[in-house]
């Protein structure tokens, strides 16, 4: 498998890069990412190339048997071609240019930058399209970071109303669509038609601005559709003078761009990991993470790369904790359980300059290799050791979280409840599955479902009729789902179904929505089949329309109406949970619907703190286990196994030190 | 009385406006606000007229006896007219336009939007001045709301100057109003006056600027001034065509707009009312809505309407909690209670695209009749059947808090204290009052005063020598005055006044502030006749000059100083509260100043969270209990009474309900 | 000695002057400062002069035998100019011009501001340069306040590139130092480089933009060279046509100017002091206001003035508490103590009107005396009654604490851990010292250390190779030099160096930096001289390399690790402190280190709240003690003293009174 990290040989003197690839080889790197920010080395004024520093750098380390991934340098455009074409600026909604200085400096929807893109992507992929050294690309770097997803630009504005064109065909259809009636905002022409910019309405922490809910959620889509537009016309290209397969790095739970249609262009996924950077400074929850991967896997329904892993502290002006000895370790052998099928660690040796000087790597400012490197040189040791259960494998899973990036963009713009958010709905049952040690699969609509004992649509808000017809089949033959509150409360546009909730899932959830009461930070007891509990968030006041009562409200007006119901259709469940639950009630649920549906758990008993993932190569089983806690665990594996790590046998018990791991068999 | 919805029919297909009329009838409404939002319907393109839906819709709603108020459609301009004209657009203080795509996006000096809104408003006053089913007027809408009282642009600029020179006559007058001397300022030229932009000084919360006081109180006044002048455009055009009252739909407590001088140009006056939305998303207090009641009162002194009453849970990205069972009922008592005459619910039926899709009405977007629009139904019901005491009832009220505009815009530009603010002061005082069962008025300064025993004015700082005038003849004839910290310590102009404080107020107080002490979030002992309290934002230490002293410091390098003082002027008497009071104190001391002067409660003892509001029709008085507690109370009457809703016999208890409301008499 | 006011007689009727000058002199001041905002006075419109006014009110002052520094009026431009050439405005990293109406609205950078900066200051120069009732200038007023120290204007665009081209010399020296290959930054001209402006990376507290560091530190740079430059614009003027000695008022703890620079073209430093005003609306540390001073008199490292010495309650829009009884006294014994020759209070009288109404003076806006007069007076007759042992005299200091405005900048751009500050850290040392009774200096790393025992530099981490010799010899010769985590760890252009931590240090320190933790708001246990304590902030894992070892981490995955540690170096000792300390432990490890170099504390047992500082006047020493505590105290003096204040015999038992002060021979 590869296993390497991501090189900057440009930062360092030539005369340190074989002592690099030496370094490199002995922590058993056979693969580093090059060249991603490198435009102005590559192209020093226009039209002027120099690849000769690449061309030694790759033939460096290709002699050290490291192989290199290239990334196109679009995410820095050189000062001398934005100060030629100020447009390519991103602008802001208040009508300032978001300038030079940082990167990502650059419009999507830039016409000149498109062709100043086709020049030096198909420069470059002429030239290393064919070397023997060269086993992948990157399309530019973390499309949609540090706010880059969005652009208000003159270009943008004329793109937009293309895009409104081919959507919507007449402008009868978008002003019906969007309701413009309301407010006297009908549109009589294309180009009166306006981006969502500054209005009188704009609160204090500018998220609401008082615009249309349609054009918001088509701006969303717009602005995800022309990143999408964008890496198509990298792809196309590089396709055309080379062979080898195209990635680009994402960024797990980024919110604006649809990654699955992201992923539709490229060969494989890859994606940046970051567990403990500035802005998670005391480390974000593990089972984040693993959703996080579980979503990349998703994306393309195979194994993936991380082509940033985190290896040392990390921040722009302050930094995170340092990773403890042995969670180098653990996160990439929970990437490896998710689905990652290479590792590349971020980076190889900390920069000396720029604004990323406090990004460490494996290597600190001085080169001088320490714990980290020692960390990063075993580990790679181990997996090569079975790496032929890793590549090429899959993870066993009988459930799958729906994720709808139309319906979080919709959310984001109306999230009903102060309490309210899509993303961390989700997250409460992807947390609810893998607080039961069961496996789940994170995927688009688009997914095909039969393979699934449970699917879990949470917040599905936004519904049309082919997702309903696909959702009633799945059920009908003997599927189980589950749904939330606000499912099927609008249209596809993002205006108000005007039937009754929840609206279009109202016949297989088999009741009616006959009051709500949105919670915000409040909350309502709560009593069923989960115990006594909490709701939060959001109350739906539930009237059974055939459907069986799972729980009622204990507080409240409300006190003894259906909270959560169940309803048989066809051959399969209709779960309707009307409400935000506290975890624990939340847990239990699932594990009461996973129950009845017969869902495989991967280890009989939860360890709090501890992981564990099924996966299987060519029908044969294994189960990896991490151990997530700074203190040392003992797990019932409820069975005898062989560790793959140790060789040991495992007698029902499983010890793993702070941060361990095993992988069983 | 009149009893009804805000109604958009253009938002629905006509087929169902016929039910719509049906449904209203059975909830007995009788009236609908029509078309406020309605420009690009009326006038879809400029200078084509299309009043034929509208005509018809008055039609139909006029054959089951529904009225209509028609709104003139100027919030909403449409987007041919901006962009034909962009400068209509407001700018904000550092040059940004405030673009299209909410509402409100038009500056109230902009002489082309005045030009426009003399044409769409002189169409509409022609067409429906003579319909007998027309049966009032609103001028736009919300005027202010969402921040726009105040605009930066060039037409402002201009406007601002010549607002001046009317205002000063001379730049030698301006200049030494506002004391330019300082920091240079002096202004040689009317075009050098500028508008107070962002400056250097701007602080982080964007709240101080570094600007001139003076310059900035007159620039609250103008703003002001600005929506009086466009409002009383469009009321002169419809006075020549039509002959329905007219009014504006008000705001409570906003505080941009002077209200009384608003008011002057209207026949009666309407406000909106929203106990819970998203911004008082866990409910407001009670008497914060009964105290916009009762300014909305004083406006004209006389009986209201309120055009938008709350019907539904609602908001705009997120909704506030939705209204209890009985909330809409009492809210509406509440309502006519402080002198509504007319209720308008908002809206008919939940809109299902556009900015206010959150935002619901008595209907659900389903359009089906529920438990609110059985509540509206009801309400209506007993309303009708009681209409004849709440048309041209009064208030009875010995008592009056002086609101005044002028000193809220001073005291926005420099609370002096950050525990302070001029609105929240006042509040104190009149839940001391409400707390007291006390009913009062809330009255601007040029309101007769002899009708009252006890005239209180809170920080009054802003003073004028007829002001003074007035005040101490008031006292001098009997009546009771009661001054706070602040009062009479700056000019009209907003300047310091130079003499001792409490400045004009001096000679009624009877004594001179020594001292003072700007708390801020501290706190100091205070004793007297209420007791031992605490003593909260300010600290004014006294030295009587004639007056007797009612309590001192108790903490404090001041402890044992004078704190509240009493004043025997003429027949009256003047007290003079030296600082700010926790709740409990004030309500001691105001009981104590009310006794005094043989103030007259509503009800012998006081039932937290119970409201009672004496009122009078034709000399007959009768008296409304409201309970806004969630459980029932018992309320102590002092006496028995017939309860007019119930027919109920009242021996000195009533028994009500959650949300219960009685009117005895 | 000098005591005064600052007066504005400008803002006052002529009428009340000669009161004003009596009244003053009734207080024992002798000293005005004047006219620093008055340009609107003094050139009422381009080119008309008029001193009459100035002229008057000196004599009418000079005759009652007092004195005048004159400021120049540069602060505030008249709108005349402004309007006439508008590029004089400063603007903001987005493009907004920060406009007129309140003061500094001026960029150091324009040409033509330069130009009519010459007209006026040469026209005051001349006119005062030989009046014998002006005694001193003051150049402006508060450079850099209210966000004055940085600005994004065309005019500063060009400067900058001129600035950096004197600096580099080369492109390719810039390009270097700056590390700009990295995401492709290299500058191929001078015309292309940009300031900091807004980028994509803007965060939303505005605190970070992604630029580059080398870049940002130069920007700080030149924006303070930018000052200094126009400070000796004027200096050299008036140098020209007076004989007077030159100051400009400092700000204390400002940060963005490096005052050491400031000071140079200065004859003296004067420094505005506001230990309570809106900012600090409950009152700073008395430590916070102790080390300004000592700051201030390391400026030039003599006796300094203050300029401005609150007099009263004060701010803009709200105001902090009121001085009480006795604090305008002590706040002017610790100036005093810590080394002002004279001291100005502001103001005299409270303005009427402006921006600084509510910036209370020593009389009331009435203009009548009252306690706060009665106490600047009592106190300026006390004063003077001891002014020979203050002018000229010195703080007997044998420890110093080095301040460098570079590093400030560099810490500011990336401050590494949210928990760290720069002049927080400072303070924690300065606190330790001044906790153990020990004066200090605060002084720049170009002063002579060979005076100090032990020299406290932390978190010095930009070094350049003549800074490390300087330390070195002084710490061979003897010296004891104490460093922090951070040190060490940048070159001067603000890149990392690429030896290993604490890099220019290493030698000095006998310890290499094996790794570190940003601990950011958690923290870890710490052990050893000090007992137990916590270590906060950061965590640098030592390795000895000859070092002893103080203290070890007493928790975390690197218990047991060295964290303080002990090195011989020459004569002298190196400590090396590798985290952030608990107040109480670093009180007691720096009074282990002073120990061990056997400095001298000024009083032998510590009172909590009172500060004790020794001084010499012509070899004779006196020790000032200063009861900061609202209580009052008794303080062990160890020894039997005469008290010059009141002539009281002191046997080891000093009583002070709240606020109270003594003066001990």
């Amino acid at each position: 498998m590869y296993y390497g990290a991501d090189y900057y040989p440009e930062h360092w003197p030539k005369e340190r890069w074989a002592e690099d690839a030496r370094l490199m080889k002995e922590a058993n790197i056979n693969v580093v990412r090059l060249a991603e920010f490198a435009w102005a080395k590559l192209e020093p004024a226009e039209g002027h190339y120099d690849f000769s520093w690449l061309d030694e750098a790759i033939d460096i380390l290709g002699k050290e048997g490291i192989k290199a991934v290239i990334g196109t340098p679009t995410a820095t455009p050189p000062k001398w071609l934005v100060d030629k074409y100020p447009d390519i600026y991103m602008k802001d909604r208040y009508g300032h240019v978001r300038g030079f200085g940082s990167r990502r400096h650059y419009c999507y929807n830039s016409p000149v930058y498109h062709e100043y893109t086709k020049r030096i992507v198909s420069k470059i992929a002429k030239r290393y399209g064919v070397n023997e050294n060269v086993i992948a690309w990157q399309i530019d770097n973390e499309f949609g970071c540090q706010d880059t997803g969005q652009c208000y630009c003159e270009n943008c504005q004329l793109a937009f109303r293309e895009w409104l064109k081919e959507r919507y065909g007449s402008l009868e259809n978008l002003n019906r669509a969007w309701g413009t009636v309301f407010w006297s905002q009908t549109y009589n022409d294309w180009d009166e038609i306006i981006l969502p910019y500054y209005t009188v309405c704009e609160d204090s922490d500018h998220r609401f601005h008082g615009h249309n809910p349609g054009l918001l959620l088509d701006f969303y889509r717009f602005s995800s559709d022309s990143v999408v537009s964008y890496q198509k016309l990298q792809v196309d290209l590089i396709r055309e003078f080379a062979s080898q397969p195209i990635t680009h790095n994402l960024m797990g739970h980024f919110p604006e761009i649809d990654y699955f249609k992201l992923g539709k262009d490229l060969d494989f996924v890859s994606w940046d990991n970051y567990p403990r950077n500035q802005w998670r400074i005391d480390g974000s929850d593990f089972r984040e993470v693993a959703m996080a991967h579980d979503l990349m896997r998703g994306v393309k329904d195979k194994g993936f790369w991380v082509m940033e892993q985190q290896s040392g502290p990390c921040g722009w002006s302050v930094m995170g904790r340092t990773p403890k000895p042995g969670q180098l370790r653990l996160w990439t052998y929970q990437a490896v359980a998710h689905g990652a099928e290479a590792i590349v660690y971020f980076r190889w040796r900390t920069c000396a300059f720029g604004a990323e000087e406090y990004w460490y790597g494996i290597l600190d400012h001085d080169g001088i290799p320490r714990r980290r490197y020692g960390e990063v040189q075993k580990t790679g040791k181990e997996l090569q050791a079975i790496s032929d259960i890793i590549v090429g494998s899959r993870v066993v899973s009988e459930t799958a979280i729906i994720k709808s990036y139309d319906n979080l963009w919709s959310h984001r713009i109306q999230p009903h409840s102060t309490g309210f958010d899509y993303n961390t709905l989700l997250m409460s049952y992807y947390k609810g599955l893998i607080n039961n040690n069961i496996n789940t699969d994170v995927i688009s609509i688009d997914h095909d479902l039969d393979r699934y004992k449970v699917v879990f649509m949470p917040a599905f808000n936004l519904v049309k009729e082919d997702i309903i017809e696909k959702i009633e089949e799945y059920v009908k033959n003997g599927g189980n789902l589950v749904l939330t509150f606000r499912s099927g409360s609008r249209n596809w546009d993002n205006s108000m179904r005007t039937d009754t909730l929840p609206g279009g899932f109202r016949k297989l959830a088999g009741i009616e929505v006959e009051e709500f009461d949105s919670l915000n930070q409040d909350c309502e007891g709560i009593t069923g089949i989960m115990g006594d509990g909490t709701a939060i968030t959001w109350c739906d006041i539930l009237k059974p329309n055939g459907a069986g009562v799972l729980a009622v409200y204990a507080s409240g007006y409300y006190r003894g109406s259906a909270a959560i119901t169940v309803n048989t259709f066809g051959k399969g469940k209709v779960y309707y949970v009307g409400c935000g639950l506290d975890q624990k009630s939340l847990d239990k649920l699932i594990e009461s619907i996973a129950g009845e549906a017969e869902v495989g758990q991967v280890l009989p008993w939860k360890t709090e703190g501890v992981e564990a993932v099924k996966k299987e190569k060519d029908g044969k089983p294994y189960i990896m286990v991490l151990n997530h806690n700074p203190v040392p665990v003992i797990v019932d594996t409820g069975g005898n196994y062989t560790d793959l790590l140790t060789g040991g046998k495992i007698n029902n018990k499983l010890e793993l030190e702070p941060y361990g791991v095993s992988v069983l068999v």
